[in-house]
């Protein structure tokens, strides 16, 4: 029987990050990736190969790293954790033994209980290139399009799916806004307004009573009766943790329907850790289980459970999760939490914004205004969020917020932090505005 | 006699901060403002006036941002302090009281003792819109430029002066390379490569000897007795802190000729504070004086001093040096402290490095490899300095690194930091180049 020191689970982003750390921390031990893809992609990349990249093939996660790092990886399907005996059993008949196991199945898209959810050409985000082969082909001969789900992915492809040509592309979205789960108000109506401006129909408040047609989907129907003439379906609605495996083997399953796991990534088995979005969350602000089903989540767990996989050597603090995304010409980004959830939770919050080129001066080429507003507690005056909007470098500020949160940094240090400048990269050091949002916070809080 | 309650002396980066923040802090005081200057040019933007803006007229100040702050805006230059008194005597003059005073005097251009510096067309880099609009109608009908300093300034002056269309340009250095007092080796060699492919010459470790001409300046000749043609010159050698009125009326000058200050930003005067490059810095690392005569530097000091006018509320950690730049294609930036200086200090450290592009996957359109080098301190772990080269997200992604360095952050808190991603904004999380170089370096340390 083959037998490793460290298995794998799962070729996507959290077990990438996972073998290359357990390497780095474990240089002698054996360590196998096994996945069922042939080939996987790179998941935040998948709408991007529908417009901009123009086959899946160009959004690979690149497999010749593994074996660089001396990581074997194992094209098969595990179809059982025998815990007692340390083994797992695969589609293909195989029996593998591992000394310690990390888990990173990842997460399943949701498909909704929703009348002709089975007709050809609706599509779910499926983590499969020649699924996603099928969905571009389809795409590319498509005039009318309808994307049922208004978060990232959603507004994603809608923004692709106009760049690949696609001239009537409608939008739909249960709640008042669309993102309005991850943004604050004013950010999801100023990215709704993004997509209108490029004649991509946003129809929100509007749930989904069936999708009609005959085998292949012809319109979607709306509650209200109104029909949209579809000749694809996108559902990007969600997704739920994969858990199918560990839940099999007697894993603890917790509220949030993924992996129960400790500060150090463990589940209840001593010899299995769990990362991703198969494990269970809690939020770094509350404690509370929180769904941060993100690849940077996934990637920071992953190293965590990988430098603990033979000493436990970190801890999980929790997830501040931490994300950016592109809608037409603005980017925009949230790390931590936002005044929505600090109202809804009952934070004492105060909030400081401000606005500025993100050039200096405002006049250059390409100058674009950034807008940034931070969430203070109140109290400690320790930042807790941060959203920001504005051009390409949305990307790396919302990561100085993200540090800024995660070292505890309160408003007065961040009103006299010393940050570099430079007029073709970032606003003056005048009117930075991050600095410039703590002052005004700071105002409030005296 | 005319009164204020805080009087800030200059009208500059550090001048602007101060006045801001004295008014957030102190809400009902009497501020002005006393700059000679009738419009003061943005200092980092200057550069960017002859190929990218086309006027000086285009890289103002923003005055109106004053009034708009309640902040009187006085044209007339300081001639004498009265301490005793608490009056200045101006140019015009006018006797003006202060409750307390701001100095702001910021730097004045270095002119070498070089024979023939003298001459016309020969420049240095005020800040003065007339003067800055005659070098700009000269580089225009000029063809060959010498500029003498590879400093920032320097470099980015000759890449301006590329965009204007100036045919022969030298860039004249006196060390072994560009840049070589702020970047390693390696990137200033990767930024003189980058102004080769346009042309632009680079002459390193050659001094002047002198600029020869007959009224106008014709040519630079080199120590080793070679001529360079040179229908304009422009000096970039450096500056020194304009600290005249100051000194005069008795305030104490430290051993980087500028103006000494406690960690309030208080000079021996206690109703005097002195802010940016006037001011005596000490290095957040070292506690030793420090030459670190940035635009960024001087706004937190200037935020510092203006909110403890009245009752002390801010003190200064030390200047951190955070800073970034664009020469042709190439971002590039460090935060505190470089390998070199860290070996020449004796420190205790550590490097990581890291390389991935700035996009994921890689080949999305507009990538760019983007490296990271990171300094950690090799028996605490935490990081004291970094340094980026890639695209434009290094202008906030130095930022990153100096709210990491100012947290005092540690490689395993940065190797499990939570950062967000994004296919168009960043690299993948799992080859998210801060968290790899620190992981790299911790793999030294243990």
């Amino acid at each position: 029987m083959k037998k490793v020191d460290v298995l794998i689970v799962g070729g996507s982003a959290s077990g990438f990050a996972a073998a290359f750390t357990a390497r780095r921390h474990y240089p002698d031990a054996s360590i196998a990736v096994i996945r069922q893809e042939d080939k996987t992609p790179i998941p935040c990349g998948i709408p991007y190969i529908f417009g901009t990249l123009g086959s899946p093939e160009k959004n690979l996660m690149p497999d010749g790293a593994l074996d660089k790092n001396g990581v074997e990886l194992i094209k098969d399907e595990v179809t059982a954790i025998n815990r007692e005996k340390k083994t797992i059993i695969t589609a293909s008949g195989q029996e593998i033994g591992y000394e310690k196991m990390i888990l990173g199945t990842g997460s399943l898209p949701l498909v909704p209980p929703i009348p002709g959810a089975d007709l050809d050409n609706v599509f779910v985000m499926k983590k499969d290139v020649s699924y996603l082969s099928h969905l571009l082909e389809i795409l590319k001969s498509t005039q009318d399009v309808v994307i049922i789900g208004g978060g990232f992915i959603g507004l994603e492809m809608a923004d692709e799916c106009h760049k690949l040509g696609c001239q009537n592309i409608t939008v739909v979205e249960m709640l008042s806004h669309c993102l309005f789960t991850v943004f604050d108000e004013d950010l999801c109506i100023r990215l709704e307004n993004e997509l209108k401006k490029v004649n991509i129909q946003v129809q929100t408040s509007q749930k989904v009573k069936s999708l009609v047609g005959n085998g292949k989907v012809e319109y979607v129907e709306l509650d209200d009766g109104r029909q949209l003439k579809a000749d694809a379906v996108i559902l990007g609605i969600g997704v739920y943790p994969n858990v199918a495996v560990g839940q099999q083997a007697g894993l603890t399953i917790g509220p949030t329907s993924a992996i129960v796991v400790d500060r150090h990534m463990l589940t209840n088995d001593s010899n299995i850790f769990a990362v991703g979005d198969c494990a269970e969350k809690v939020s770094f602000f509350t404690g509370q289980p929180v769904k941060a089903w993100l690849a940077s989540v996934a990637t920071a767990e992953a190293r965590i459970a990988a430098a603990n996989l033979f000493e436990m050597r970190r801890t999980n603090k929790g997830a501040v999760s931490v994300f950016s995304t592109k809608i037409g010409n603005i980017a925009s980004g949230l790390a931590g939490i936002r005044e929505t959830d600090a109202r809804e939770t009952g934070i004492a919050y105060v909030i400081g914004e401000a606005e500025a080129p993100d050039r200096h001066p405002g006049s250059l080429p390409g100058a674009t205004k950034l807008r940034v507003k931070l969430v203070f507690h109140k109290y400690s005056g320790v930042l807790i969020g941060g959203q920001v909007c504005g051009g390409d470098s949305v990307g790396e500020l919302v990561n100085l917020l993200a540090a800024m949160i995660q070292a505890e940094m309160n408003a007065d240090q961040i009103a006299t932090f010393q940050m570099g400048t430079h007029p073709l990269l970032t606003a003056s050091p005048v009117a930075y505005q991050v600095v410039n949002a703590a002052e005004v916070a700071l105002g409030k809080m005296c």
